[in-house]
């Protein structure tokens, strides 16, 4: 059994309660909060678990093994770097931390420590990513473009831009189905309010190959969007989180390139570009609830001693990313390269 | 009776052909294309109209008053101020001409000579894009964001990028839709084909108030998608031209500042965003054909002299965005101001 | 406070602990089933509420005065009628009983002891219902048909028939959209696998007045559908239930009459039928939860000793409805006419 | 080349005209119609062909060696048996006749002259409906039931109810894709308009095996729907005439039949019915125009000899089912047993 402890029970939090709960290889001990309030309930619902406003209560407990951190991006830093410093696992909210350099100090503690770190990037472990990854991987060819909309009316957060909100989403899913990694960043956002961050941001992401990304986030749609289109030399796909079921299609489309007869004038061996249309193919996808696969597979890194597939390393090329887009915005939209990937094997 | 030549007739001629010879208006005279098997079904469609390869002989017929041009870009400039200088005024396909510089010699020969300039700016004369421009116009408050979304599969250009052939439509849009006029202009783009034009491209339309516009066209998408979404501070559209009969969806959507109770250490008088649903309203809208509208329009100016929704100032504005974002593209994807504007009223 | 008992927690009756949980006006003292192996999560999530095999439990305790049932229709009756005469007011899972008889002596049960009978007509209490009534009832002017199809994959019943299953649904809103109540029921079906009942049937509804109403419901469709359309003489309404929030539709179209001139041979005043199109309109909807609502109104009702929305009478008629369209759909699909309405005022 | 005259040019005639135009193989000789404003126009755009009022003309030009007849229902078996016995071949618009009976006749007239009759059921030309017939007949399994939606606002027609209007497309694409032929049918529907034909209407086709066939028209319905499910013991199939490339999608789901441990008093052997769930598959369609490829079907039938698709019998079939269920339809949905089918082959 893995002792859990729960810091913060506000939005997420009753969801790792929930299938923290339902883990058989999980104790959940701990739940903390500051606002009392929202833990009444949870007190008649989990008479097991000790509930708590103190946080020192989770570190010293010595039957804790891993810590969920569900709190605003801003303390994720200090409760995570406490929590490894008691000996702990963590397992944090995305974004992992506010900044890069956090990130790799929680990632270096925990090595040093042979504790795990985990980013809760959930979308990766749903079926629909798992089956995009896959047919990026086996059947679109050379990717030339991944493009996704996330768009929706609210909720406005006070503290980070609809970047660090909902664009963390595309990264981190762009991180795990894309076999490159993006050079440089250029971002454009406004806020339409004073003293609120951008409510709307475009990012563009630059690779070294012929890949091209962008994400376009949106506090202030009239409508709801979750649609991302990823063409590739051989097929293409879209991936709709909106559709009930066909969430993945997978497009038998393309590019054809024939030569072409030189006109007068013209450079010969010039390619005529056609294109091909073929079938449609929406594969039947795995519906396990990704958030309690994500924590089985946390808590079996943490008994084991290996590293999930969202790893520290996974939330600070997030971080990196979104702050290098911050740093752009902020500039007008100027190109910000990413810094040279430090290794953390 | 305006006596008609139309000069093209390939993709987009044989829909000015159809539409001039129904406008009782007009006396269709000629109709030029240097592909003479294009003109054999249309010898026997419309017997009363003469059929040459030689432009001449259109710009020398006296009973010509106007000249419809819808032949490559690269040509539009060449074969329009040969028309003015025969006395001519010209309708011209989208864009107007391959460089603002030529726009503006056309303006200024036409004005000098008292003829006439349209630019076919289609889609302003569809019943959803009027509609469009008086939601925007009075219930939407400050406008806040555009954006476009126009992809599909092919018809790949060989001589103009898809922001030439597709965002051409956007811009032309916005020029009549919007109240402002953007100052300074992004793109990024790509090429996935050596020696093609760009097949992908992201614009961002910077402006002096609190607007963002950004477009995004693609020759290369799994799925075809025309949809716009602005949002404004009273309410939201979306534009999804591919709804059969619902294209315009107004949103009784949007924000509600309430200010905040100060938490310690907070400042003072900051506002707590939130979010507000209402109603939804698709209006009926006008399902008159747009290209005989325009083209009535166009007609009625020649007869009494006036200028026509699209005139040459306006394909000029469209022309010169297009201009300044092929050589953001060309930059990476830095700013590139827009000239002060030359007026031509 | 009302003390209440729930019977069965299969499928639903977790819904029904979770929202009586919810109420500050209800002690939530029973849940019974016979499956103890579902007890057990209930356990330690209500440590509150008493677990028990043995339904004489509940009909003892003097501090239950309500009970909800949960169990299959083929048990609804016995159960309820225990209820009622153990003094204790009842609220049905739909349909309320598999006879109307049995329905019929519920009533007059709970009439004579003064108790509540309430059946789980859910659909009726959501914002789309409530507004669809509204729309009807003051819109649409005079009703000319009401269309239903419910269609999906599973879950297959091995006691009832779609049509008990599904459609029981599409009856109890039209028993609270419609003014009319209807005259006569034909109804067509089949089982696809023997000894099965059936899987697919379509339920035509007859009344006394120019409407018409049909319902398809079928466990063996591939796709989930969940639209009604109804139309009248002034306006015309989409229901889509699967809408994430547009799911009632309001369109302002409908028939002209125009007087005809007659042709040679022709009647005199023979009327043109023409159609209209204009707006359509969907109205922001209460998104309460249904359920929490409607045992909400129950509660309220039991203190009060008042009827609520969904009474007995309005089981009764629905379960009229389905044993006519049972006893239609076994000979063939013969007009069979509904008993003369027993008034329980 | 085949000599053709058209009779009828309302709505439907132009598009044969223009589609016969368009074949190599066919002089198109004559358009008749008895309004002569709708023929200026033609007169401008096919100066070729000959225009008349009388019929006549056609009839005695013994260059003419088919007949298109695109008049209303009740002239054509008139108009088709005069061309009949003037020795030309028919293609009769759709319904054939106004009554089997009628159908019968013709097609005896022209087996006596070794004339080709045939009738226009465009949809089974269609990319869709061939693909659709394909999939029925090798993946779907035994065929369990078909269910078409066929609504949409208008346009009313004076003459024939909208089942003759707009079930026969139906019936049409069903007597083309299902192996099996009805045995009899029941119906139900509607007039709201006094004097006019039934403007809403359902039937039900009942077979000789487990299939099950249902549709509903309406002329009176707020959207647009043209939706046909059909599901089987392997597969389903959606086909969505509306979708502007998917119109038809497989899917991989059904229903499992796995022994069921019998409880305490059940029956043993008895199924536990599950349901299965896999992939969607949409093939791509072949999208040439269908009226063209039936058009050139006929005229190489005239040419050789032989029997088109869509035959004289196929016509009869489609009329006797809509003869049957219009007398369903008078006796308030009794079931009416077809005919036992006369052969001609």
């Amino acid at each position: 059994m893995i002792g859990v402890g729960v810091i913060g029970y506000g939005y997420w939090g009753p969801n790792l309660v929930r299938n923290f709960a339902d883990l058989l290889s999980v104790d959940l001990r701990w739940v903390c909060d500051l606002q009392t309030e929202r833990l009444a309930r949870l007190r008649s619902r989990y008479p097991a678990v000790s509930i708590t406003e103190d946080i020192a209560q989770v570190f010293n407990d010595p039957k804790v093994d891993a810590v969920a951190i569900a709190t605003p991006v801003s303390t994720h830093f200090d409760l995570a770097m406490r929590a490894l410093k008691a000996g702990k696992s963590v397992f944090v909210e995305k974004p992992i931390t506010a900044t890069a350099e956090q990130a790799e100090r929680l990632i270096e503690e925990a090595d040093r420590r042979g504790l795990v770190v985990a980013v809760d990037h959930t979308f990766i472990h749903t079926g629909a990513v798992k089956k995009l990854r896959e047919v990026i991987q086996s059947d679109l060819g050379e990717v030339y473009y991944y493009d996704s909309v996330r768009v929706n009316l609210g909720l406005f957060q006070h503290d980070v831009s609809v970047m660090w909100d909902l664009a963390v989403h595309d990264l981190s899913i762009m991180d795990y189905v894309l076999g490159a990694r993006p050079r440089a960043v250029s971002a454009t956002g406004m806020s339409h309010f004073a003293g609120s961050p951008e409510n709307i941001a475009y990012l563009n992401l630059h690779f070294d190959c012929k890949l091209m990304a962008h994400v376009h986030v949106n506090w202030l749609a009239p409508v709801k969007v979750r649609r991302t289109l990823v063409g590739g030399s051989n097929k293409m796909v879209v991936y709709d989180d909106l559709e009930p079921s066909e969430k993945i299609k997978v497009y038998d489309r393309g590019v054809t390139l024939d030569p072409m007869a030189p006109k007068a004038g013209e450079r010969k061996n010039q390619m005529r570009i056609g294109y091909r249309a073929g079938d449609m193919f929406a594969p039947q996808l795995d519906i396990t609830e990704a958030l309690g696969a994500e924590l089985a597979e946390f808590i079996a890194c943490v008994q084991r001693g290996t590293k999930p597939t969202a790893d520290g390393a996974a939330g600070l090329r997030v971080v990196r990313i979104l702050e290098a887009a911050t740093a752009s915005m902020a500039k007008g939209g100027t190109l910000v390269e990413l810094p040279q990937e430090r290794v953390f094997a």
